[in-house]
């Protein structure tokens, strides 16, 4: 069993007298992280655990070159948009390389919140409209305004916010697009228009919903007839995760209007963007300046380059589709020999397993926090567990994440 | 006559093709920033430029010190707040330690917008109220929520926000009070009590409007009284830069019931703070979960302790003081040799000089640029000149800077 060592206690109560209350922890047992190299986390105790949950440190924790680059370009020079500097210029043309040709003008920020907040006011801006829809297990961020847009907080919704209730499991392309004409129809009753419709391309916070590809096609076409446009939020999908190209919307076969990011971006240095078709940021620029104090500084788009140079040169998105395909075969036969595993979904490295309940993943999620795995849970209910290992993870890794899992589920959940 | 590079108009090009048209540079000839240290910038010609005018680098740029601190942690562990860690609580305890012991409680961020925009959000959520009052020259950050609280920006105001006009120049500590009493009276017309009183507690955006010491308070009173909250924005002033203590209100004699905090924080990495006092933390967190990726990692906590441990080691709260007050007595000489010096305000090394228009405000701020130093422009109709050198700024600095405005209005402005 593991022992609550006294420092931990100490520190916890620290945390407590000093933290705000809004603050929670993962785990019934907290885990007090000191250090961490690749998918590993290691806790005071000297004990390791593979992380298969953080989507922040996409090529491994603390990549060396990563934190070279940012070490470097931090004592050379470190300052804003301001000033004509190279590096967020080089970014900005490294990002658009990895994306259709419509999208060409950038904005950065430093999380995908304030992208999320600055892309739904460019939407309305633009379109003249309000109206927003999002799915009702969506989390789009942290911002007055956004957390009228995440009702997975259980916040109540902003004005003009219609959400459609995501099915875990879409039986084919078209069912979507019913929901979100439903949406449409209802906006209409109350005399709004559309300005856009905002959704994960793959759905992290309903469960990670994939769906069939191409999902999304068709109700982003029934929107912009409306007057509306399509905000990709790619905060979690982005950076190769799905294995199907750079960017989740990849796999639905549609341009966005906007794409947002965040998370990943800068393996953990607070580095954010949203990418808008040329016009849209023609309008924008016409009428508002933004500025963002450390958004598209030097060391924030150094941190950038370099994780875009890690996963071009790791060949990361390849690798996420086959060792995501190998995750996903190794988690399939989990689900043929365990009940409390009822569903499958998710694509490359992003997966979502479905049990029968929010009491039965938290049990399965600090199991295996005790037996050494970091997952989350999310969805409906909290009731899927959210399997998103670094992107640098190799198959011996999955083989002893499989194992793990399997060993708790025969162990400490279906005894 | 400074020649444009073949390169800097590439670099330009480049960067009008690929970042949005909202995006703004300094300067009639923009400023192809390279590397800096300390006070100092310098451009792609290896021309060094007096920094005069930014506050992210607190304690010079690309100080030792800090960016050694960040690599250094950067190398070992980059996690956030659902973990637990030592930095966080560490920063929490440091922070609390320079505030009055009412304020107790610590949520960490990005960057300054996110501070406002819970600390908004907080006070309508635990006072029920909607009213926030705001000058009319007021910036307080990026988001939806906080454009329609910065109405220097030129963009409406938002529901529930009411404006009072800063005098550049205050009479009495009275006068302050009597403004924000007339926005008080307004609200109470239309109906809507007041959540807050939000202002920066030295007036940057207004023209750097530091006032007859105290003026916050009977205002904050009259707040309080009717039910609403003081935010005091330190965004700006807050880490020593007024030189009358680590934060502005200790100027003004109240304790503020929100802090926010930001730009310095970190000396260029983004980080930022709002401290509550604990009854109010309590409330919100009974209420509302608050989760931020970035906010609290430990690489920005790591970062932050570095600066404040400059700051004591260098002890700049005190260089503030004194090197502010040589710079003002200064600048105090330049207003009774030239007529378009007309007003001196600000106090440590926080200073404003008013101009007779924007236009001649430009004008010596290119000046400026071309003579090898950086300032910008502030206040109404951008006529007040904003000096805020990096708090590390010598005595020697201080006499160079000096010496070129005086030089740039005899030869270039006062021909």
């Amino acid at each position: 069993m593991h022992t609550t060592s006294h420092e931990q206690d100490t520190l916890l109560a620290r945390r407590q007298r000093v933290l705000s209350p809004s603050y929670r922890l993962f785990y019934d047992e907290p885990m007090h992280a000191v250090r961490s190299e690749g998918v590993w986390v290691y806790d005071a105790d000297g004990r390791r655990y593979l992380d298969a949950y953080n989507n922040v440190p996409v090529v491994g924790h603390c990549h060396p070159y990563v934190v070279e680059q940012v070490a470097k370009q931090a004592a050379v020079l470190n300052t804003h948009t301001r000033y004509l500097t190279d590096k967020p210029v080089e970014l900005a043309e490294r990002l658009l390389g990895t994306m259709p040709p419509e999208l060409g003008s950038v904005i950065f920020m430093n999380s995908g919140s304030e992208a999320n907040d600055l892309a739904v006011r460019i939407s309305r801006l633009v379109t003249g409209n309000s109206g927003i829809i999002v799915t009702d297990c969506a989390y789009h961020g942290t911002t007055d305004l956004l957390s009228g847009l995440s009702p997975v907080t259980g916040l109540p919704t902003g004005p003009g916010v219609f959400t459609v209730s995501l099915p875990p499991k879409m039986a084919d392309a078209g069912e979507f697009r019913i929901l979100v004409r439903g949406a449409l129809d209802k906006m209409r009753e109350a005399g709004i228009r559309p300005a856009a419709l905002l959704v994960d391309t793959i759905f992290g916070s309903d469960g990670v919903v994939s769906g069939p590809v191409c999902f999304l096609k068709g109700a982003v076409d029934d929107v912009r007839r409306e007057g509306g446009l399509f905000i990709a939020d790619e905060v979690q999908p982005g950076f190769g995760r799905t294995g199907a190209g750079m960017w989740g919307f990849a796999r639905h076969g549609v341009v966005p209007d906007i794409v947002t990011m965040g998370k990943p971006m800068g393996n953990g240095y607070p580095v954010a963007s949203a990418v808008l078709r040329r016009e849209l940021a023609d309008i924008f620029g016409r009428h508002q300046r933004y500025f963002n104090t450390f958004g598209g500084s030097t060391v924030g788009c150094a941190a950038a380059l370099a994780v875009l140079d890690v996963i071009e040169n790791e060949d990361l998105v390849v690798h996420a589709a086959e060792t995501g395909a190998y995750l996903k075969d190794g988690l399939q036969n989990l689900c043929k020999r365990h009940d409390v595993f009822t569903d499958l979904r998710g694509t490359g490295l992003f997966l979502g397993v479905q049990t029968p309940s929010g009491d039965v993943a938290a049990r399965i999620v600090n199991a295996l926090r005790r037996a050494g795995v970091l997952i989350g849970a999310a969805g409906r209910g909290n009731a899927a567990l959210k399997i998103r290992p670094p992107l640098s993870v190799s198959r011996s890794d999955v083989d002893y994440l499989i194992g793990t899992i399997d060993d708790v589920l025969n162990k400490e959940i279906e005894r």
